[in-house]
């Protein structure tokens, strides 16, 4: 028996099409096509979840009646279930997964010797990687990751085992071949001919690789210069024209730190701030992700936003490698698109839930600060990020930040299903069960006040046990062990 | 059969004797009277971990050969295993469980009059609170937390409901009755001599209902002004006499947030700061604790240094609330003793864990801001808190925060034994297992230094699944399912 060629979901629907629209649909119903891995529609109040019912809204989404009997798989939701676009990723280390949790009493540029590029290094070693990344990849897809952005090592041959590995384990991904060819170490650094020439075989490899898959591709290669310290003017040119000519997504590291700033003004005296480094070198575009940014002149803002290059911002590592606090809310003010990033291991946890309660915990200590300093917040600035917009950094943010925010993020017809079941009554759960919780139980009366308080406790507590099932391109990819 | 009168544990001991002294025993022994519920000895470097053994070492210790033969518990720890002084919880409030998690878009004053006076006065119902409570306390066990002090609400009765179920539970405790007689709503406010009575009665009974209990003391009476809004002159200094006659300790709120020290710069204009009320009350003595701390004047700093009054850091409800960040360093550097508080629910976890892993982005995001702006940091104080630091933050600076620093917080031979066992390999544990931590295996000829990257994972990483067993007084009150 072959399986459904549609699945019907029923029961509450969240996300966040926008940063300031929180969309629950308490009694939702969503399609997907599996052939395409498409959501082919959503019901907005669906009381009827019978595999009937499921059949004639597939039959009304589609306009084929007889095709689809016998040909639909219903979910149907518990009451403490929901469905949330999946969680995304923007900025992250496969190989840094060796010393998850450990380093962080050093700033970033002791860090990177003690740790970083010893590990990194190890992984000429191809067993090493074969080994080691499936075990990465596992743990970053139970945190409910549906898409990720990797930086993996200087490796090409390592690094497609792990483009391999996350298209095996069926993750969204785009996966880095990091180039580094100046003031690294003698047993970690390459030439900048494999700077270039290294990155165009990791592409046409990762290309050449996908087969004829169905649904979208899983896997897309992207140009990974790890950040201007460590890169030639030349070889960041050299990486500028792969991405151009492969119309490739760029990612690399922007103003981390005070003293890594300092060190880049002082290699790069003729660009006029760290941003035009990449600028000059035609690394800056609508599909560029830059991390980190939270030591922003006016001209790296200004060229972020003409360009149209966006940031991940990764909190917890910033936290933990005491790099400062990134002003998100300024970002997002100048019209640059913004996501959230775990920087494994620079953070710490590959938990998008906890770069959620990151960030809002940096807005916060900012805005405390700037009001204790005497300064006036105005509009927005000064209100606290919200659970709601939090979510959305996760999802429809992160979505926009990897260009893709027409294909996936939110919760809408036409849209690929990556997404997650959420479920805030499991054993030990971190959320408490409403019945302990008199402030969700008194809402009981109004679902959407209810589920808009859930939603505070999954973004301000839950963690990988509340993650009980995660799919891309509408497979099945993850499901919690009960 | 009864129980055998000594326990003896073989496997690594972890503590911490003072801020800088991160004390590894890889292969430790320890003896634990279950009569006292004392420890009454250490072995530094035991291989033997047999029943013999662990006989042969009791006799040692205690000096009686005869009478120790059969009488001996072994536990032998797993090589992920370590024995941690147990977690301190200097500050949270049980009732305000009812609202884990929610809220915290709202800064201290709005949140204060939306969800925590409002949920508190239901506990005006006994039932409720006796429904209520024991859901939370399990709750704050099983984060590995052996001694808490907690803020109940204003009912006497329910207070005393909340003392009992937490003596039940056999965790230790101060438990207060809120006090609250002005600028209060009027569905939850009570009189001046309802504040000072209604202490005075509770204070009686909790005393009472201690019974003979063999070991010492778990619940213990704490004198609680909420805070000096909302207490007038005549109420604290009503409060500071019966801390001083029953001899009792005192926790309150300080300089949490901007708008509530202008408020109390207002009230109390004859007052030479906020901590000037307190100490004029006769409530700032070497036995308050002091929640907050986070704007502080000088003079706030003075009074608290010449008094010996404590501070509880609750670093997750700065966050949370936006209140801002606390000088932690500063205050150490006064000589005030500070401990870690979780803060629930201004902080939306009961986890102590989760208030290390804050303190650490605390201390580092203020290190940060200083150097930005140009400010030298001399000593310690540029140098990021490290995992032994937030480990001792919540155990022998909790203990010295709640008055007890010679009868526990450390691993020392004559304190209680109140301890937790933590296990760094267990069923989907957010801390990876050695195998694939390479930065840990490679350590493995090291044990010293292979332990203390493992517990810098358990500070980063850990959470309540990795807390398998809670002991208080030398009994084992909470065992992981496994
Ligand atoms: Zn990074
Ligand atoms: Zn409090």
């Amino acid at each position: 028996m072959s399986s459904p060629k549609y699945s019907v979901f029923f029961g509450c629907l969240v996300d966040t099409p926008s940063l300031n629209e929180l969309r629950i649909r308490t009694n939702g119903a969503l399609g997907v096509d599996q052939t395409t891995g498409r959501i082919i529609g959503i019901g907005d109040d669906v009381t009827d979840s019978s595999t009937g019912s499921a059949e004639a809204l597939v039959a009304s989404w589609t306009g084929s009646q007889a095709s689809v009997k016998g040909d639909v798989q219903v979910t149907v939701l518990s009451s403490d279930q929901f469905l949330l676009p999946g969680l995304i990723d923007t900025h992250t280390h496969a190989p840094q997964f060796a010393f998850l949790g450990i380093g962080h009493d050093l700033p970033l540029m002791d860090w990177l010797e003690k740790y970083t590029f010893k590990h990194e290094s190890s992984f000429k070693d191809i067993e090493l990687a074969r080994n080691f990344y499936s075990g990465a990849i596992n743990r970053v897809i139970s945190n409910g990751v549906t898409f990720a952005a990797y930086y993996g090592t200087i490796h090409v041959e390592s690094n497609r085992i792990l483009a391999d590995t996350i298209r095996k384990a069926g993750q969204r991904a785009f996966v880095g071949k990091v180039c580094m060819d100046v003031n690294s170490p003698s047993y970690y650094s390459e030439s900048t001919a494999e700077s270039i020439a290294g990155t165009e075989q990791f592409v046409k490899a990762v290309l050449g690789d996908q087969g004829n898959e169905s649904g979208a591709r899983l896997v897309t290669p992207i140009v990974t210069p790890r950040f201007a310290p460590t890169c030639s003017m030349e070889s960041l040119r050299g990486l500028g024209d792969v991405a151009r000519r492969y119309q490739l997504p760029v990612q690399s590291h922007l103003c981390e730190n005070p003293s890594e700033v300092a060190f880049v003004k002082q290699l790069f005296p003729d660009c006029t701030s760290y941003a035009d480094v990449y600028h000059r070198a035609g690394l800056l575009g609508k599909r560029s992700i830059m991390a980190h940014c939270v030591h922003m002149g006016a001209e790296d803002i200004r060229l972020l936003r003409e360009s149209g290059a966006c940031v991940s911002h990764c909190p917890t590592s910033n936290f933990a490698l005491g790099s400062g606090i990134a002003d998100v809310r300024r970002l997002m003010n100048n019209g640059i698109p913004v996501g959230l990033g775990t920087d494994v291991g620079g953070g710490y946890t590959p938990s998008i839930l906890d770069a959620m309660r990151m960030a809002a915990a940096a807005n916060r200590a900012l805005i405390a600060g700037r009001r204790d300093r005497g300064e006036i917040l105005e509009g927005r600035d000064g209100v606290p990020l919200e659970a709601g917009e939090a979510v959305f950094l996760a999802t429809q943010g992160g979505a926009r930040v990897m260009g893709m925010a027409d294909q996936l993020g939110s919760l809408d017809s036409g849209k690929l299903f990556d997404a997650i079941v959420v479920d805030l009554n499991v054993p030990l759960s971190p959320v408490p069960a409403v019945s302990s919780t008199p402030a969700v139980k008194c809402l009981e009366d109004h679902p959407d006040e209810a589920w808009r308080v859930r939603l505070e406790q999954f973004v301000f507590l839950a963690d990988d046990r509340n993650i009980t099932r995660v799919y891309v391109n509408g497979n099945l990819i993850h499901a919690k062990q009960t």
